[in-house]
């Protein structure tokens, strides 16, 4: 059993600064679209501080992970700690760290992307979930050793998820 | 093609401030450990104020992303746009955003670790690479619909990760 002592209670460590690294610049911009992502395009344009070469090597990998924050949604409203995913009353209350939702403590999104091409310090990916505008935190390449072998998942999320990246 | 303006060259948007949520507890201390972490078992303690709830659902999934903050191996070192992962002299030299290394940008972490168990706040899970007192940015559950199909990389991320998360 892990140690879980009393000083564990205390806060993590204090605030984090971050900065985004580019932008995306989607066809997508309105923070109300929820579905259909599958086939968007998208660019993510790294800025000129990086450097030309800050993107070699990625044109190798199929996919990337794109972390990014949610500017856009995060100004309507807050995260609640207990939800239902997408205030869907058909589906089940759960907290906010079993569901994927913009709406959650540091607001930030990580989609797994195809990669349509690379060039220069411009990556344009297939599937990115993000609006056009959105802040990229960090671009990772998808490494099968990363990746979970059979998962198991609640049958609601399939009905969360019919319309989210198909048709 | 994506519109590319040269307005799009301004810096993506201001400091980003994001909070720990919690911590990782890990019999894992040494930030210059780096390989055979796939059998590891850490737990996650989230802070109190998140309330008992949020985790409520997570244990019907058998997988969660969890994202976390390099504090420990940053203070050493910071990152360079081009480098050998590792600094391999076997490896080739690629754009940071083509590797998944510790030092990066905004030194974000991101795994995909089996779920152990799920108890109030605490949440254990297997593999996690992140050494004890972690600072833990977010958890996400994996949707089968988040997931890549077949991927494809470069062979000398094989090399890379001979013993990573394996014996």
């Amino acid at each position: 059993m892990t140690d879980m002592s009393d000083t564990d209670e205390r806060p993590a460590t204090g605030a984090i600064t971050m900065t985004p690294v580019g932008r995306v610049h989607s066809p997508r911009r309105d923070p109300g679209d929820s579905d259909h992502w599958g086939d968007v395009v998208s660019s993510i344009l790294v800025e000129p501080r990086f450097g030309e070469g800050c993107l070699t090597g990625l044109a190798d990998f199929s996919h990337v992970e794109v972390l990014f924050f949610f500017d856009r949604l995060a100004e309507r409203e807050d995260y609640r700690p207990l939800l239902r995913p997408r205030g869907r009353a058909d589906l089940p209350e759960v907290g906010v760290f079993a569901d994927r939702g913009p709406r959650r403590p540091n607001r930030i999104g990580c989609t797994v992307c195809e990669v349509v091409s690379v060039r220069g310090r411009e990556l344009r990916v297939r599937g990115l979930d993000a609006v056009d505008g959105t802040p990229v935190l960090d671009v990772k390449p998808v490494l099968r050793q990363f990746l979970p072998g059979v998962v198991r998942q609640p049958e609601w999320v399939d009905r969360l998820m019919a319309e989210y990246f198909g048709e």
